[in-house]
């Protein structure tokens, strides 16, 4: 394993200072680096919160600031962050007007999020997303898993959140961009996790894992490479299949898992686009890059939001995160 | 080799075609995809033309538009555009107030961008960028190779341009800049270009070749993985060692080459920092994140900038282009 560290110990919390320093001017560090918050809070907003395991950057703490997510709770690497991490973000993020966990559906996050509001003694109310079509059950996660959909939910909440609207009306907005929102991943490589220090998986110098999970977990098979454009048949057919009605304008994200260039994923967003407008569907707003990451696992993953106006002006709102910044 | 492809022929067509719908906002394709171009000119402002071998994007495309560059030129992977592309671009964004082309310091890249000056019958200026302080001269080289610092250049040179700078300003600017900026680069891995499909160059499991190029060129010398620590003392220590004056405050850039997680990077931005501070060195900027990279090789280069304040409100003036966007 060869990485940036000094011991894997000290990798998160050196992580997260660099990432606190660099970004000031938009966050600071809970104590014991328990949580990423929101630098200037804005009293009576919702406060909303997200977390994980480490290793996804930039989510989740790479979205917290204006018109994202107030707290970030940082697991260390592929494992939930504890409750009283969760606990004590929803208490310093809680301005009055509660606080709403979104969380990705892993059973160890969903169980950990779920003690943490009931530690927390605020007004908690919460959105698991399960956004991954690939499986139905997974490694960990029992029912579909939350993917890189997830960022999704966070940046359209967090723009009506920002607009002032109450946690009932984030809580059922955050439930309709989750089930309008729909990902597919392929492996290329795995991932290698600093403390283990070995791929999470051994995979041939020709093969894939088609429906790959964001920690190296299976997916629907493992086959041999295909051409861009047959992946993109592939995954873009399974998502538009499991839509009850076709979608009309869509938003595209075409999510890097870390270690693939931007030019493999502009021509992977150029094969989705492509299946997409086949099937009669308006590619409306786009996004390429490094979003959900799995470490240094080479792939791809394809999202899919189904948009009405006001999904594409929540989309459309300001953002001011270290991950995503627009309109300011 | 394992890629999102379908031919090593149409990888760089198709990619440039998916860049292009993604962010037709703010790009359009010249024909036969020769350039990539900022969607609206602005009449009477000097035009800003980079390019050079495709691979490092978001480099250079990535930075066409508002407060930077007007058009890119992408050669095919790691090789020069052509002087017809050069000259074409050149006409493309000429309003009246002349070119000027920004180019790294790669001979490839000199002669043709050169030679596309001269075919261009328009009023060109040139600067060419030199912040590699690893080597003084090198594999595809003739003195110090232009890298990450490039970006930098085309950003402080860009605002200025959008300011209504003229031509002979920008370029005494974008030559200012480049003397003020420095880098050096570490790479844990080789790249692989996709039509040789195969590492450009074998590495140890162990080893790690400090002073890296951005095509995987050798640097310094080969040795055995060190710390984070013990690498960002090493080159942040070169890099100050080369500026003749200690600069007061920078702009600290950490660029990942392509397949290193931003995890990492923060740790290496992290460990940089606390050298620079160690040397009385304020971090007034900061940067972390794939900005110019190497396909897939895993690594990262530190790109340090000292700033007065003229440079600090030029890099600090909105830009909206796709790799890089603030205040708009």
């Amino acid at each position: 394993m060869k990485k940036f560290l000094n011991t894997t110990d000290t990798l998160l919390a050196e992580s997260l200072d660099g990432f606190a320093a660099a970004h000031a001017d938009l966050v600071i560090l809970g104590e014991e680096r328990k949580f990423v918050r929101r630098r200037t809070l804005k009293p009576g907003k919702v406060g909303l919160i997200s977390g994980g395991g480490s290793g996804h950057e930039p989510l989740h703490a790479g979205f917290v600031g204006m018109g994202m997510l107030d707290a970030a709770c940082p697991g260390q690497v592929f494992t939930a962050p504890t409750p009283d991490q969760i606990a004590e973000a929803a208490a310093a993020v809680d301005t009055g007007a509660g606080v709403l966990f979104i969380v990705k559906n892993y059973e160890g996050d969903v169980m950990n999020f779920d003690m943490g509001r009931e530690m927390s003694g605020a007004t908690v109310a919460m959105i698991v997303t399960d956004d991954d079509v690939a499986v139905e059950t997974s490694t960990y996660s029992t029912g579909r898993r939350g993917v890189a959909g997830t960022m999704i939910v966070e940046k359209i909440v967090g723009a009506a959140a920002e607009q002032g609207a109450d946690l009932a009306t984030l809580q059922a907005l955050g439930t309709r961009v989750n089930a309008a929102t729909k990902s597919m991943g392929v492996a290329l490589t795995s991932c290698t996790v600093p403390a283990i220090g070995r791929p999470m998986f051994s995979i041939g110098e020709d093969e894939i894992e088609i429906g790959v999970g964001i920690h190296g977990e299976p997916g629907r098979r493992r086959e041999k490479l295909q051409s861009a454009d047959a992946l993109a048949d592939e995954m873009v057919g399974a998502i538009l299949t499991d839509f009850a009605a076709p979608p009309g304008d869509v938003l595209l994200l075409v999510n890097g898992f870390g270690a693939t260039p931007a030019m493999e994923l502009y021509l992977m967003y150029h094969a989705a686009r492509r299946v997409l407008e086949g099937h009669g569907v308006r590619v409306a707003r786009s996004l390429v890059g490094n979003y959900v990451t799995s470490l240094d696992m080479a792939g791809c993953s394809i999202t899919v939001t189904a948009l009405d106006d006001e999904l594409a002006r929540l989309w459309d709102a300001p953002v001011h995160t270290a991950g995503l910044r627009w309109g300011v």
